[in-house]
């Protein structure tokens, strides 16, 4: 499998997913693709709008995406497509039009049998076994949190160390060891704003400049870098 | 209906459920009333651990509660009660319990009859018509998102207005923006931290030192405070 699940689109003060763009040209490589792309987390701004956002920055990566909202047919789109990019904004809503859309075992057998996967935020949520570790407003109801299921493990995108100053609500750490108590089979990795994991040939590698926090139940949360070894985490099925 | 809800247990730096006790005393008056109290939202500590919590700060309030989970039949117990709490914790777990224990239709049965709710955080949100304006993380899945419906508007409790400093993810306002836009027929409360709604006699006022703000599709977000009227979003059905 070849995946790029990417933190976040954008760091503070950046155009939208600038940062990422020179790993998804190296992840891509040199041939021009043709990537699938899935608008559906867009929520206050419209499909067209996001498609272009994306576009260009792709554009500049090398390669061209169209918006899988331009065809008729979306399970035809996916079984034709050369690579998939599934973008962020609400993970609820994106994984309700793609569970609406019949999309999730189709998705899942061009994954798993090569096609490139590249996810943010929301997209690398829908790579997990569920939704479950979303950040996201429940805003609409999917029938099932059952996501993508590519990796064996959740990944929490744009974790975070702390709270606001003076806020009582829980932190994202108590949040996570929430799920895990309820969810002990499973590990979650806090994919800290500005990084990603790229899966390759059963090999995953840590990019960008923050550590990852490692999170399962019975065990103290621990930090792994861009020099430890995540690939047993695929082992873990 | 007699309601309060609250939007936090606990201010930081103070005792458990400390600074509310004032407000319960008073909604529930002089007369010594055994509270039903509704635990299922904790996830990491115990309902004996929770209740012993809460119990402290009601015998100061000058009340007793009793755990529904040392009933053997939950809907007995809340048909017998005098009075409901629901404490906070994460929501999901809270909501999928309370429907697996079938008792959302005998709490609103009571509670539209005349017997006091007092909730706090996920205790508030499940008077709402859904859960769906929780902030909390998706630990377990209830099989709808449908809640008390003792109010006909959403209430996101933790109102807050700013993420930490350099982080990406939505703010709150961005993901209260995205359930309008989905959910376009309901009001939506951004109740801040130290601050609740008491709703008593077809009324509904604000207390606390800071404004709430209001949300509604097509509106721009404003604000009303501890002089505003709010009861006309009981019409709003």
């Amino acid at each position: 499998m070849n995946l790029l699940l990417i933190s976040n689109s954008t760091n503070p003060g950046e155009p939208y997913l600038d940062y990422p763009k020179h790993n998804i040209r190296e992840f891509l490589g040199p041939e021009p693709v043709e990537v699938l792309f899935i608008p559906y987390a867009a929520v206050t701004f419209s499909y067209d709008l996001y498609e272009e956002k994306v576009s260009e920055r792709f554009r500049e990566a090398g390669h061209k995406i169209i918006s899988i909202h331009h065809f008729g047919d979306p399970v035809k789109a996916v079984r034709d497509a050369e690579a998939i990019a599934v973008g962020g904004g609400n993970t609820w809503k994106l994984l309700k039009i793609i569970r609406d859309n019949n999309l999730i075992k189709p998705v899942r057998d061009k994954v798993t049998g090569g096609i490139p996967y590249i996810g943010w935020s929301a997209g690398s949520n829908v790579a997990c076994p569920t939704m479950m570790t979303t950040n996201d407003m429940p805003v609409v109801q999917p029938d099932s949190f059952s996501s993508f299921d590519l990796i064996p493990f959740q990944i929490n995108p744009h974790y975070l160390d702390a709270n606001p100053e003076g806020h009582a609500g829980e932190t994202r750490e108590q949040r996570i060891m929430e799920f895990i108590e309820m969810n002990p089979h499973l590990y979650v990795v806090g994919l800290r704003e500005g990084t990603m994991l790229e899966v390759r040939n059963e090999k995953i590698r840590l990019m960008g400049p923050r550590k990852a926090r490692i999170f399962k139940q019975g065990i103290p949360p621990y930090e792994l870098g861009d020099k430890d070894d995540f690939s047993w985490l695929l082992k873990n099925r």
